[in-house]
């Protein structure tokens, strides 16, 4: 077993590493005291960002790979967290020594992003200036303004160019975003299950979930902290109407059917309305459980930065000339069953590119699990991530991939 | 202008009445003192039925047609409200002298369900034993309870046997309990945009709806009437996720794409949670009208009916035998864009019948609208209901068409 774990200080005994984790991990926090300027025009003063890497940045720091995480993710990425071992990356099956994204030859960086709630400055950080939670005052953000925060990430890394920038669903759109504004520091965009820009549909779905929040009477405005209270009942209805999304109706259906959760005699159902079917209990699990760690605000601000997100808005729509700034090479992955951001909006993406003459590869990868495919273990997908990766660490002079996750397993 | 009008006492000069309309309306409510045993055991002692009538029930009484409802419709099918000049029925469009449904040859009947809240027995209702609201005590209804309730509203009227039972959606649910229970009453069954059974995607919709509605601290556990309040936020909510899944994602983008309300200096965004983009605005406004009109134990009990009903659950999942009952004629229609209840289902229903070898009609209609098509005006699909209908009204010799809309318009 080949690991590459030198730069994790813990591995006690007592977790087993599975074959293919980049180990035990912990995140540092690096502070940034430069404001930073907003698309909203406000400033933010100062902050933090919550950041793990894995692997080691090589001598002439190109092989960096950035990963942007989606609405509920953090800097997480892969690894076994060092204060609760069954805390696994959320992209841990793409990112590790012999994987898709292969540690022992890229120097991989996971953020969390400012205005998140896993470690990064957000609302529910203290405001230096008024020594209580930011709350309702944290700025509004947009995919523009992280793409400047992780930039200023780079330069604390010493990353002139990062070999690619990857991230599916709204990291898709960092990564685009990185790709039109830092032109010159990608040299490979990696967009999966993304969109250029939300439809109606996507945005009046993201208008229930904040409502939601919004008119529980626990929001108080935003300001919660205060009150020692959070809007779990919103906060549990947004995370169910958003995951009734991620999902494809055909995966519902073979995961749950019209399964009876606990039948009453004969079969019957209970007539009420406590739980009866499996989707039910399925639904109000990740509600809850979704309400006892995620920030109300935060759910909010990353919806509507969401609902912001389109390069093309300032050129009358047109998105081949909203990408005329990129030079970097192109990977899109789009997933058959995703009715979120389907494989039409990657498509159009594509048609884009090609218009700028970019060199773009794009898979549309026939999988049953809709938007939640993107972080999934499916073979095909993992196969293109791999011959993907291959490519680059080629063309960088990375070297050749020692074994693959298969030999190791 | 031929209008069957004959049968409304009052109509005002003030109020115009447009050619295939038929006329000012007014309903009226029809006691049962019989008790109603129901699907889940339990027992109506007694209950009152809102229904209109439209046009003239001949002789022999063959020419009824019974429209069941959907969701948040009601009895007023067609025509202008008496009370409300602005009131015109859900299907007015369907229904009238010269319309698809003719009523110048059928006697169309609708009704508003037990469990509904436009003027039939439901939670809102006053529990006799009581002298109270009946709230959450109200009884869980079925789609098969609503047709035993039907029938006796046909006794009432002395229909052995209606020329069609036709419905939309939810309708369509009862014109098939219709065809499978009372097999020999009903000559035609008209099933549109419906499906045999709901899925886990449906079913999960309707849980995020009550869900809210449940958790609004103004629900008082179904008894908000006697805390002289309404859960207004949940009902607007349940609403809102509802809305978005009887429109299709093209016509979302087509009414309202990312248009925005009331933007900024320069086109610029607000930068914050209120209404920046048409669509949002659009969902609040139905959310917020919707929970000044329509009562919250309704909307969860009709939900769960719609979870209820599937009539192959006790034939292990074989629809065909659970239509095996059935005698009637069937027409069928689907719309391509429908999301909620796709063609997919009502093939899977066309399939069942055929292998019942049951005469079955069936038109997949080409309409961007989503589930809503089938309450909209479109040309093909009333051309399809038209000639149906004509078909019913040569074989049961009610007389030719006098003329069309078309004609009159």
């Amino acid at each position: 077993m080949t690991q590459s774990t030198e730069n994790f200080s813990s591995q006690p005994d007592s977790t087993p590493i599975p074959p293919g984790s980049v180990g035990i991990v912990s995140p540092e926090y690096i502070h940034f005291t430069e404001p930073l300027a907003l698309a909203s025009g406000q400033v933010l003063p100062q902050y933090s960002l919550a950041v793990e890497t894995y692997g080691t940045l090589n001598h002439d720091r190109s092989n960096a790979v950035l990963v942007c995480h989606a609405l509920n993710a953090s800097h997480h990425v892969a690894g076994i967290s060092a204060e609760n071992p069954k805390d696994v990356g959320w992209w841990d099956n793409m990112v590790g020594p012999g994987k898709a994204l292969d540690t022992n030859r890229f120097f991989v960086i996971g953020v969390n992003n400012i205005g998140s709630c896993f470690g990064s400055t957000g609302p529910a950080s203290i405001n230096p200036d008024t020594g209580k939670p930011w709350g309702a005052a944290f700025p509004m953000l947009t995919v523009k303004d992280w793409v400047h925060a992780q930039a200023r990430l780079a330069d604390y890394f010493g990353i002139r160019k990062f070999a690619a920038v990857m991230g599916g669903s709204l990291g898709g759109m960092q990564a685009l975003g990185w790709a039109i504004t830092c032109p010159d520091r990608v040299e490979n965009c990696i967009v999966i299950a993304s969109t250029p820009r939300l439809s109606a549909q996507n945005i009046g779905f993201n208008e229930v979930a904040r409502r939601a929040i919004i008119t529980d009477p626990d929001f108080h405005g935003g300001d919660y902290y205060a009150h020692n209270t959070v809007p779990r009942r919103g906060l549990a209805l947004a995370r169910m109407v958003g995951h009734i999304t991620y999902l494809s109706d055909d995966d519902m259906a073979a995961k749950f059917g019209r399964t009876q959760r606990a039948p009453a005699e004969n079969g019957e159902f209970h007539y009420g309305y406590d739980v009866e079917f499996e989707v039910e209990s399925y639904l109000r699990y990740q509600g809850e459980k979704f309400s006892n760690y995620f920030d109300a605000n935060t759910y909010l601000l990353i919806t509507r930065a969401l609902d912001y997100f389109d390069p093309a808005r300032h050129y009358h729509g047109d998105l081949a000339k909203a990408l005329s700034t990129a030079t970097a090479n192109f990977l899109l992955v789009s997933f058959t069953t995703d009715w979120r951001f389907p494989p039409s909006r990657s498509r159009e993406i594509v048609q884009a590119l090609l218009k700028n003459h970019l060199p773009v590869t794009y898979a549309e990868i026939d999988a049953p699990h809709g938007h939640d495919a993107f972080l999934l273990d499916d073979r095909r997908y993992h196969a293109v991530m791999q011959g993907y990766y291959d490519q680059i660490a080629r063309e960088l002079n990375l070297g050749e991939r020692a074994e693959t996750l298969g030999v190791l397993a």
